[in-house]
């Protein structure tokens, strides 16, 4: 593609997803295809020579979009907010068009200290002290990964460099709890430690992690001459948003020398709010921490922040230093592929900066609390109802709910609940989770899309209220 | 930021980029900048309130452009081309304003089944049979770790559900060659191997893994009762694009089960073009393989394709199934959560599509082509010239020279190489990297950034030419 066409076509992009936003109102919130259907549509083969813009265009409106579910909708209510504030599109879009790498400062010093200052920033936003340091992840799969790495390397005297945990005598033990996101589950068993060697530890009636029941796991594992190795709290689960108690879980990883890892995946961008520090008192003591910027805070996926307390356990398991990518300056500058597992890097911080600055600490703390407000809103709203049931305290932003209709029970109080959230789903006018809490079928209402206000909420309300009567 | 604001700084940033590539050329191809001048140069703290996006602007020209280093430079010939077709940046645009993820199939569709067609496509486009199954990781880096925790379960006997690489009584053994990238040894040790625990096998004349070696190595541990687990092959090496002959290595792979994983990261693009395929003749005995479309064949970062031969060994390691991931159609679909570390994932494969589209299969070809002429221009150009040295055979568009005038050996010779290479780099008019080969200092010139024609490389055989004189 030439330049003038990149010109062309550009401005017409720009046209196209400021009409896809202004219009997505107006979409099905959810697909409404079957599996199959677009690959079924799709040349077998690649063209030989290439084709003009405009059939590409063409393909995106009547193959591409039919297929998508629209995560930028206001009554997108699955999952998580996967908010991508246009200022930070428009940092992403720097980034893609000046194409830069970052393999090594040198490669383009800009890439790595703004992602110093940027990630620094959110630190300060998030009141935490000055002692962590952070670095841009895709993930937090890959930052839990990261972590758990890290403890295992720590916990086994840097075996990486002798006999790696192939030769760990005594088995290293990790915990959580049975509410942790299954990546805590698959970064423990890429990273090598068993099914057998993870504890779920049990949770109250809140969902929190006991921290009596994690001592006890702890002193059994000791007793058996294992070596309890990491801790991955929660703040802010999946399902409920249940935050597992940092203070006295921080205190016993100190006072057995374990590494606390903390998921704040979702939650974190709420400790913006100081109203809402309090989910984290005590995190000073975790060793770890990862916060997704590209959920609910805004920033355009991926942009998954880690914060270290101490760099050189992260260095000393990730750094590589071959000839090519040594420069006369590596004594007084930060290599960010020591940060992480991939070497090359794009220009991510450019998406956080513009977003930050674009918005500053108050817009996003504005509109944090609107989603707040909403979700407060709408547990008055279901409490108040007959029949409706909120299922776990709503600490930020995600209800669950259940619909519970006299005589209903067990098998078939699941099948009415899978039932007319499939049903709301299928209708396009929004999209929840169904997810299982104790056994049974509920659904998760996830608030916080950009452009999600009362007035959607509301009608979710209403929604709700006649769909469980088809 | 409001709609329209995106509508008019978005047509604002398009013409930016359009122009910044326009001039690129006369901007110093290595930033000109000292550790810290970036960070200094930005304010500590977070901004309270928005600011205006003129002022981020401002700051864009003044503060970060003067730290690049321009990857898309017709005189950047250092690392390796990092190309970003125009079509494939406006492709990530859209993946960006669409703002959607694929956690599921179902969180959208047209995601997953993009990326299934789009994979498949360069599949075939390097000649590789329908035996392969392709997914899109970040890097090269993060795909060989898959492949290497993949090797590790399978030779284990999927130990991951049960003690771990902790249980494992006899070590699993990694070979590759010591000309290999540094993530191998990276994936190794972040796999748990160990560092004991990997063979560097010697290398002929021209860089290559030696199968006899290799075959005398696995002797040798299945004598000590050490457990062979997987091989990683090159095709084409970082230093010098040297192709580790996979025929030899595959036989000895199948003959004692190990798991052949193959590093075309960079080299692998140039198997769209027949005449090169004898690099990766003996390709289909491999189990896994990773080619950075990232790289020579010009989608914007980040698009590693991996490819597998039985997806089961990689869905068996990474799937996971939490309640509020499952959907009524999962036994139909590919969750592509299941093909790699991270749980979310963007839309790459739009960046992809639009580039096999733009520029069709013969397009691309074509400008490959072009980049291997200019190659062998160069070489012949040095090699006729007396002083200078080609070190090592240029199967593709990596030279590794040297400039040896009579007299000068050893650590002389050194010193002037580093002098010289760092006074072009610091000169602004052409960017190549240092890097040492044999123990001691060469220059490697990787042709192929987009824009680089003839006249930029004869351009550059000129200013080597002069450079040495200075
Ligand atoms: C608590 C928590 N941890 C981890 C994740 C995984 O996030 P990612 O997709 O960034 O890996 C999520 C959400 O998906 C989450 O809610
Ligand atoms: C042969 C080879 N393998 C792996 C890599 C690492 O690539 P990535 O940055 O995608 O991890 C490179 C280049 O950087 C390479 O040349």
């Amino acid at each position: 593609m030439t330049l003038e066409e990149f010109r062309t076509y550009g401005h017409q992009l720009i046209d196209r997803i400021t009409d896809y936003h202004g219009g997505i109102a107006d979409r099905p919130v959810m697909a409404q295809v079957r599996p199959g259907e677009l690959i079924a549509s799709l040349p077998e083969e690649p063209p030989l020579q290439g084709e003009n813009f405009a059939a590409v265009l063409a393909d995106l409106d009547n193959l591409i979009l039919p297929g998508l579910s629209h995560w930028q909708h206001p009554s997108f209510f699955g999952y998580f907010p996967a908010n991508s504030n246009l200022a930070s599109v428009l940092g992403d879009y720097l980034s893609t068009g000046l194409g830069v790498l970052g393999l090594s400062w040198q490669s383009s010093p800009a890439l790595t200290e703004l992602e110093e200052t940027s990630v620094d920033w959110v630190r300060q936003m998030l009141g935490l002290s000055a002692n962590w340091s952070g670095v841009i992840q895709d993930t937090a799969s890959t930052s839990t990964l990261v972590a758990l790495i890290s403890a295992r390397e720590k916990a086994s005297d840097y075996a990486l460099v002798k006999g790696g945990l192939q030769a760990q005598a005594q088995p290293l033990i990790i915990y959580t709890s049975a509410h942790a996101h299954s990546s805590v589950d698959k970064a423990a068993l890429l990273a090598g430690f068993g099914k057998d060697n993870i504890r779920y530890i049990d949770t109250d009636a809140y969902y929190a992690m006991r921290p009596e029941a994690l001592a006890a796991a702890i002193e059994r594992d000791l007793a058996e001459g294992l070596v309890p190795c990491a801790v991955v709290a929660t703040i802010g689960t999946t399902s409920t948003t249940a935050v597992d108690p940092l203070r006295p879980i921080g205190a016993l990883t100190r006072q057995h020398d374990l590494w606390l890892h903390v998921d704040s995946a979702m939650a974190g961008s709420a400790m913006i709010l100081p109203e809402c520090r309090w989910m984290w008192d005590g995190i000073e003591q975790a060793n770890s921490i990862v916060v997704n910027a590209h959920k609910w805070l805004g920033v355009a996926f991926d942009c998954s922040l880690y914060f270290v307390r101490d760099p050189q356990h992260l260095i000393r398991v990730m750094s590589t230093n071959p000839s090519y990518l040594q420069s006369g300056v590596d004594s007084e500058v930060k290599n960010l592929r020591d940060w992480g597992i991939p070497l090359g890097r794009r220009f991510r911080a450019l998406k956080l900066w513009f977003l930050l600055r674009s918005e500053g600490v108050e817009g996003l703390q504005r509109r944090l609390r609107r989603d707040l407000d909403n979700a407060q809103w709408l547990a008055a709203q279901i409490c108040a109802s007959e029949e409706w049931k909120v299922l776990a305290p709503v600490h930020l932003q995600t209800l669950c709910l259940r619909h519970e209709p006299a005589g209903l029970e067990g098998e078939l109080l699941d099948r009415h609940t899978r039932g007319w959230a499939d049903a709301l789903n299928a209708s396009g006018h929004a999209y929840v989770t169904p997810a299982t809490l104790d056994g049974r079928w509920m659904v998760r209402i996830s608030i916080g899309a950009l452009p999600t206000e009362r007035e959607h909420v509301a009608a979710l309300w209403e929604r709700l209220q006649e769909i469980v009567r088809c």
